[in-house]
């Protein structure tokens, strides 16, 4: 089985639909949980196929470092190192270059940076990312880009998308040029930058669609400090710019609210470390907005951590007992809350495509978000 | 359901039966995870149920100090409040109060000590955990003891014997004039102390017999730091002294040699903190001995923890994986080897359950110790 996206209805601007992948379909839109580290961090692959996750993240930057793209290769690759039989994307490291790594030096060539882990020199070109993301061998790899702060100005923002689109040849000669064990195809998705700048994104949606006949795009630069009101608004000039026959990925946007605001602006995948790096700080998702689990008012409550919801944490544990586990330094409430708010995007997403194929997302999202924003967990 | 204690087959001095509790049967010879805080450390209840689990262990000091017996009791009890409706039992908090708790002062009332946590003074009496472990309302409850090192003179094993003894005439007291608000039974534990000296410990055993009608034994005061051959040793002679009509817990002993030499001289419970604690150390109980996955050469090793395991870490997780999430501090490392590790236990409970029925536990114990100790895990 190789890639295909076929749109079964749409409401508006947003889309249900169905990626087809070699390691099945992810129906969207969809949520896709980070397992930067070859791990959803504090979950088993089991409470993710439980939860109905389809397509997870890995990372090319974090798993080139640790434990090494040629020890993930020689177990077999990424799926089967992970035990994650479903569709799994690598990001290409060009973030995590730009916002984790040490003292970069970016070129034409590529990027030279110190390793956030230990200090070493490491060059990425975009030839190496493509080598590395073949070594990993997922079935969605994103190209290398160069990644710029949200508010760049125009020129910094021309700057940077023109190279990253000048990557996004080499790394498609790359992966030509590759030999490959794997059993099954691989496809690169190019990532659209340009800023908050409509003219840049539409040049560039331009200059890459005729480049190539691509499975998908990846939406870049974007919930990385702009204001929220330029971010929806950007994507609505992505989503006039981009071919609508494809899937759109928006990267690193997965806060409830984005999620509904950005399919009903034509997205169909996300991908967010919110859920599970707030868990790990005890914040709760519920459909009347954010909670802290660690405050002291929760210390005798019986209730479910959000009362409509049907997760492993929900339907077993008490807010009290959970809170318990999390002041108490368990790693059981880390993986409860974990559990609970990757879910909950999971939901979001599901909820989402069921109202697309009712044709009502309009009407479903503007009462989801009222509900979410007017809320407060205390009063439910 | 009450209690009751049924002996199937015996071999030897081991004993095969099934204790009866108020949440269910427990199949003797049986290892019983460590919940000290109402969570087996990093583990999920649906694991432990997985993995054949049947009674855990919670902890009255721990539970007293975080969330608080009164909290837990508000909250239904520990088999609500952590959603375990198979048996418990609850430790008294002897142990942790000599060992872990500061500047405690012994008396005939009780003991003064300051918590490990947060350095408050608090009072431990017979009565008081009494009221506690009512609180928490596991259906077996142990005794409050007064616990000493494994080295101690006899004089010093005398004194706290006595005083062990004084102690549970007063539990037994406070219990029968506690009123309960449980739906079920529950049985206290006597804790049979005397340290390393045979006569102690024959002295204790009978005038503790002498009592009261008890559902079940405690033996205190071992794997504390004496020599292996003088817990084995002082082992056979309480199997000597005891009823040999109701099941004997041998306190907090569980590594793989400990349990298979006690079940040969009629031991039926353990609990240990091991299996997890080594777990998040990186060390690995193996048929083959210990290993720890942090090494380098396993870095690129395909084969599971044990190749003999169907644990859920074993079945589905090389060692180069669980290796690359322990190096990488990834919480399902932690998970994977707390889980490989208790289900170890488990499994050998349930070996020595079956060598006892087929009646040839003295073989298969011999043989099951000489591969633990002769093989290397590297020879595999």
């Amino acid at each position: 089985m190789s890639f295909a996206f076929d749109i079964l209805a749409k409401s508006g601007s947003a889309r249900a639909g169905i990626f087809s992948t070699p390691h099945g379909g992810v129906e969207t839109p969809a949520f896709m949980p980070v397992g930067t580290l070859a791990t959803v961090k504090s979950l088993d692959p089991d409470d993710l196929v439980q939860m109905g996750a389809s397509m997870i993240l890995g990372n090319a930057y974090h798993l080139h470092l640790r434990p090494g793209d040629e020890v993930v290769r020689e177990m077999g690759g990424l799926h089967a190192f992970m035990h994650w039989d479903r569709p799994i994307l690598t990001d290409s490291g060009g973030f995590q270059v730009f916002s984790l790594a040490q003292l970069r030096t970016v070129n034409e060539e590529g990027v030279e940076f110190q390793s956030h882990l230990d200090g070493s020199r490491r060059f990425f070109t975009p030839e190496i990312v493509m080598q590395i993301e073949r070594n990993l061998g997922a079935d969605v790899i994103m190209q290398f880009d160069h990644v710029i702060p949200g508010q760049s100005d125009e020129a910094t923002a021309r700057d940077a998308s023109d190279r990253s689109i000048r990557w996004l040849e080499r790394c498609l000669k790359e992966l030509d040029r590759l030999a490959s064990d794997l059993s099954h195809d691989q496809a690169l998705f190019p990532i659209l930058q340009g800023g908050i700048h409509p003219q840049l994104r539409r040049e560039a949606a331009e200059r890459i669609s005729e480049m190539h006949d691509w499975r998908g795009f990846g939406i870049g630069g974007l919930s990385v400090g702009e204001e929220k009101a330029k971010m929806y608004g950007t994507i609505e000039v992505v989503d006039e710019a981009l071919p609508r026959t494809h899937p759109r990925y928006l990267m690193g946007v997965g806060f409830p609210e984005d999620l509904i605001e950005s399919i009903g602006r034509g997205v169909d995948l996300f991908d967010c470390v919110a859920p599970t790096r707030m868990g790990r700080n005890g914040a709760v998702f519920t459909r009347d907005g954010r909670l802290n689990i660690k405050r002291t008012e929760y210390r005798l409550d019986p209730r479910p951590l959000d009362s409509d919801c049907d997760c492993a944490a929900c339907t077993r544990f008490s807010r009290a007992y959970i809170r318990h586990l999390f002041v108490s330094d368990e790693i059981l409430g880390l993986r409860l809350l974990s559990l609970h708010n990757v879910h909950f995007l999971l939901s979001i997403a599901r909820g989402a495509r069921q109202a697309i194929i009712n044709g009502e997302y309009d009407r479903w999202s503007r009462e989801w978000l009222s509900r979410y924003h007017t809320s407060s967990p205390l009063a439910v």
